[in-house]
């Protein structure tokens, strides 16, 4: 089991939070996804180490912007 | 067609709004639902004029507050 984390900026509310987790936990091979509103850190865990490009698309998808 | 506008209180973001509109919008006798996230101003048109507790209940209902 892999854990990533990464801060997300724009997210403002539980509906975001939700948008967030949704996409991000679609991605193949993603076990769980936790959410912090406060300071946008989003900790994902799966099988296999996730890539960056895969996750940071995800967070684009859902409509934010990955920091860093 | 009557028209109704109240103010909302607590939508932070476009979710929130789909989250209003769709809960004022499922009300019956509503035709449209108009929502400006920055004022919080909430413009219903419906048939007939719509009663301050349903569309109160409608707003409670998607988690936020109506001022006044």
């Amino acid at each position: 089991m892999a854990s990533t984390t990464i801060t997300v900026t724009g997210m403002s509310c539980g509906h975001c939070v939700s948008a967030v987790k949704e996409e991000v936990g679609a991605l193949s091979g993603v076990q769980s996804v936790e959410v912090d509103l406060e300071s946008g850190r989003v900790t994902v865990a799966s099988d296999d180490p996730l890539p960056n490009e895969r996750l940071t698309a995800a967070i684009d998808e859902a409509g934010y912007d990955v920091v860093g």
